[in-house]
């Protein structure tokens, strides 16, 4: 069944390890394979489908525009298809949250935006370091990985990496340190080794380091050390933008204006490579064609971007729903958690980007697994593949996600006695 | 008309500067900007579109996909669309040609695929350095541009760039050297300064590098330099691979194997972002998700990528009629250089990859200038922007290439009176 | 009488600023300069001198060698002076202390003993990573400059710096506060961003940082934390080495072994360049040659530095009287931080490397140029250069220590408090 | 008897392993072992005792400058030596040739001044890449081994070098092909992946690396290329100044002016460590102290090259002599060459800086212990030490000269023949 897969797939193949079925279909937040087996969804590619798998409100507009003979490739090229995105991005994004970003259109993943904010700030500074933070993600491509800070991908790099500074993220220290003024205080010590950065990068959740939550008064103390510094702020909102933790931002609630944000993932709205970099237009030095790439103009995905835009982005019910249900789902994580108290299990998050952490990455693998024999996908993350991360789609039916968190409720207690019950009779843990 | 865009989209655009118009529609070998206005392209998305725009023999697949609610967004998991990709790679591609390759999905980037490689070789040979050539491209990103030529690209990094040393492509140093003995050379002396490469990459005719054509002898001679030398031979075919030469690799004719091959731009046969890697068994050791992505399992394009293999490459049809169509465009364009003695015209290429060294970049803008306002979409690359580049659809209907042929014989011949007439003019060139 | 330094060496002379005028003889602790006028140093080259100027039981014996024309460049060819040198630091300075190092010599700066012992650690454990200390100074070539925290000296590199991670020192997180336990998360996470390291570097007292002093408990710590992770601990005793804390290797009470030390500075006794490495055996891993320099075997610092062993190490005389002016120096500078209560003064430094924190650059460099007036060479140290240095010679007559303490005491008193006036008349400080 | 050596020194020691004897006292150009053993030296410090061992005309006044307790350590604080050997330096060597350089000193290692002579140029340009050439040797701290093109050194460096492209020295493409020219194309060619650069690095006859000489007319075209190109020429001068070549500065018969100059090995005459970087004015645009160094400063050496000077520099006699002398060497060289027609002896160099290409380093290895038993020193060079490499004091008596050459005939005759018998008797070479 897999045979194909084994025989010329590259090892480097990874959450099909995890998922060992062949998927066929799927709509919503349900996969299902090609035995027929459903699946809820809460893994949503990684927080690539906010919108859930085929909207069908969504759909129409893509087989309407490959049907017509719409450009779908274009480079560069203006398109009717890139206009009505950039009307739509504007309109419903920008100008209602006051914000007056140049947009680029970049090669269409998300470490190629990366890359991209990284160098427009290197360039419009002059500076090379770049502060990125403890359990960072930013993507694998050279200029990305050096900004990630888990040493699985580091060390497949090939070459020592540069030009990178790490800083603890907000409650690395332990409670009651605020990183923020470790950081000034290296910046503003000329002793410190820490050379003046062109930029920092953050997440405001952290998807892959294990859903680290910055808070709203870490993150604008963090705004206030790079104006100091003369150093630029990048959110990299690749996989907590388009409403995974509610509002379209990330950063919104949190009452400050990054000068560069890199948005993906779930930004084309039916999981359709996309990626673009927003720039303060003072920051927009880009001579023509610097930074290029052959994909930067998918048209496809204009067109589904601007369907999800228009069909989910003109009032705040989106924003209010995801509240709703991510209060749902961190209240069900938090009755697991003290039902289980065996294990010290960690509930953390915003909206619906939410972990349990388990403390152990084998404890969690084992839920993961327990879950999907059970119809669940659902994945880890953190630096020990410690902790079982919840992104459901957003616009999950509540029926799927009572079902989804039922499921994973029993996997948890089952997991956490069993690792118990083993811990007993081993006499030791 | 083109106002949204001048207002938010970035400075970092390119192509819309050269054909300032907005696009709509597009089919076979001819665009439709919303005024109504058809064009034939000679771009081809810069390579991207081998058969054309919106071939309605892949596009039936792609409706029919979406249509039924295929898996559109697997990250890598294991899906029908992939599996049938797979199986067709394997029996239309590499079983024919006796290949062995594993295959990596890689961010779908050619940049990303090209960083995937490099990882690759450098952590399989233990070594940093990588032997790039003189005006080669190979993508943006900060590991990928290391390997570019172009200043352009390479001063916008950011930072100084590593871990490569270029060496004289096939020609640089004029007829009757073979630069293979130069860098046999650099790396038998122990006193050169050239470390150790890990690998060599390679195009086999250079694509943005002005349509540099390596012969058959030097590849050959080159893989003989990287075995003697434990050194990978890397062949970047994003360009000049999927039939653009004729046969689907560019390298078939050439008589040798390398170790690893990059793909992208046109494999999905339909514009859509997909990028493999392909690699000898023994170099896999990647570890699970070492190198990952979010959209390395863009399943609209395994499906595209399918129909186009299925489509195209199950005779050698295509191949022979990208011989007869690339002879035909040779002969018109060494006419027109015949014809234009006035300038040191040179014709370069294979099959469908064709340039027209004007030696001066001014003269080749003009002359794309004019066809555009003729209605022809062609560029430019070289250093100085100074070669007209042809690279058609593969499968243009033979009346648009003849029309396309005729506009710019007589933008040629136009361009070059005119800046011989200039010249007489004002007394100097 | 300055004109030729003026007209032709290069603007980056430095102390001559400090200092201006031109010296003709010194001896012990004292230098008179072409007037006549002679100056009590409270400065040793800075700390190169640590038995004075052209101590006379040292010259003895390099007139006689020079006399005896014994050979005085020998590259790295075996030489009775290095033999007698390799016994003496043998049986005087190793087997006592059961310390059981091979010595390198490297070139005879101390930066290139930095470079030779990054060498080895980054070969012999197949890692590129080293830790270094916020305001270390480990000199300023290429390799050397990357550990070193100083902005003045990193910007002026020419490349940005890369290979080092910086760790806060002892104390630099507040008081309370260990920060070898930040640094064993940082190695422990491998989530954040730190690759593991080859080595980690350490001053036990950072002289150009500014006289910081590491506690005995941290610095075992430091080496426990070095064991958990496979990293080297590197000592660099450049400066407080040779007795500058009273016993020869400034790490010795505090009771543990590095895997490498360098020794420079003070190490020949008499001012000549001359540094070496020291080596637990296995890690002794050098081809021949792989680090070499024309100036390894600078044979009349072999012998000069037999000499001051000889001299100086037979016993525990010098320790003992190190501690002795140093409790002194130290009850004097503490003396001065108490009276002038206007400015928070702070008094640092173990045995005769003492420093008077001022908290701003301004004051001490008014405080050393007034020292300068009465006398009195001293200088300063710190990021801001805000730390009066205090690194007399070790063997400093008791009434040159008593005649330059108090000139300093008057001068920080008068500094302070003009300063203090200065502020009252402003109204602003 | 070297028991405490093999014991305790560092494996890295290299030239004691050719020469395996403990040497007592030296005079001109003969040393002298602890057995009473006379060598002829052959060697002369690696180029570094240009007027012999303990040149009694130089001895005197360091004895003098040590009795009169002349400061010996100074930091960069002026002093009365420091300024006679400005006005010396000044006066005898910059005037006469109408050269107007700043004087840098530097820390007393030859790395030590490459390294600040490519930061100035870095920092002079704002350009990060330095062009070196094959075979080239500039030391091995990382900045200035990253410059050094033998893999030796290069592969100890414990990190993938950086910041250097390496181009083709003058005949490394094969008689008749100029090699500025390439370098010139791969400069004005934007396409090339040569990135502008700061500096070119030459020596005018390479050293370490072979004992190969650049013509006057390569060295004068190298410098338009670097004019043109808006790079700045250094010349490394370590090896071949201060009259090795004839002249004092061995560019000076090449009819340009270097933008940087580095000296050091025979700078201080008594084989005393000293270095420095001359600058034309414009380009010292150091901040106090960027660079630094201890021994900066080191007194003893500023008074025996103003010895060096005074005694040889005050007439053009020396440089006559070093005509006269290489003449006579070269042609007993090439008598060797001939004589030896069963190998492919090749004779190279200028004045008393001269090689014996054998073309394989186990050939030149033989002749060069062959002649240690015969009571002559010399070594080779060459990527492959396959050059038997002719360093002389160039105040070498005739007597002494004559008797080396004819020990060197000896051993080259007896060695080529054994080679070929042992050949022979094998029936494979």
């Amino acid at each position: 069944m897999t045979g194909i897969f084994e025989a010329i797939e590259s090892n480097v193949r990874s959450y099909c390890r995890s998922f060992p079925t062949v998927f066929r279909t799927a709509r919503g937040a349900r996969l299902v394979d090609e035995q027929g087996r459903a699946y809820i969804d809460f893994l949503s590619g990684a927080g690539t489908l906010n919108y859930g798998h085929n909207d069908p409100r969504i759909k129409r507009h893509l087989l309407d525009y490959v049907a017509s003979d719409g450009v779908v490739h274009g480079l560069d090229m203006f398109t009717t298809a890139k206009r009505t995105f950039l009307e739509a991005f504007s309109s419903l994004v920008l100008e209602p949250r006051r914000l007056s970003y140049k947009v680029q259109f970049t090669g269409p993943t998300g470490a190629n935006a990366v890359e991209a904010a990284l160098k427009v700030a290197r360039n419009a500074t002059g500076r090379s370091n770049v502060v990125a933070f403890t359990n960072a993600f930013h993507g694998v491509t050279l200029g990305a990985v050096a900004a990630t800070g888990n040493a699985h991908y580091r060390s497949a790099a090939g070459l020592p990496l540069r030009g990178t500074t790490f800083a603890p993220y907000d409650g690395y220290l332990g409670p009651g340190i605020d990183t923020t003024v470790y950081l000034d205080r290296l910046l503003s010590d000329r002793g410190s080794g820490v050379d003046e950065p062109a930029a920092v990068i953050v997440e405001t959740v952290q998807g892959e380091g294990g859903i680290n939550v910055a808070s709203a008064q870490w993150l604008r103390a963090l705004q206030q050390v790079c104006r100091r510094h003369g150093a630029l702020l990048i959110v990299d909102d690749i996989q907590a933008g388009c409403g995974r933790t509610g509002p379209f931002f990330s950063f919104e609630a949190a009452g400050f204006v990054p000068d560069i944000v890199t948005l993906s993932k779930s930004l084309s709205g039916y999981g359709l490579p996309f990626s673009i970099v927003l720039l303060r237009p003072e920051l927009d030095q880009w001579k023509p064609g610097e930074h290029n790439g052959t994909f930067r103009g998918h048209n496809l995905a204009f067109v589904t971007a601007t369907a999800a835009l228009t069909e989910y982005w003109t009032d705040d019910a989106l924003t209010r729903d995801v509240a709703r249900k991510g209060a749902q789902a961190r209240a069900a994580l938090e009755a697991m958690a003290r039902e289980c108290d065996e294990e010290d299990l960690v509930v953390r998050g915003r909206g619906l980007m939410l972990g349990l952490d388990c403390g152990d990455g084998a404890l969690a693998g084992r839920i993961c697994a327990s879950a999907f024999t059970r119809g669940l996908l659902i994945e880890r993350s953190g630096a020990e593949d410690e902790v079982v991360k919840l992104l459901t789609p957003l616009t999950i039916p509540d029926d799927d996600l009572a079902e989804g968190l039922r499921i994973l409720g029993t996997c948890v207690r089952e997991q956490v006695r069993s690792g118990a019950a083993a811990r007993v009779a081993g006499g030791v843990r």
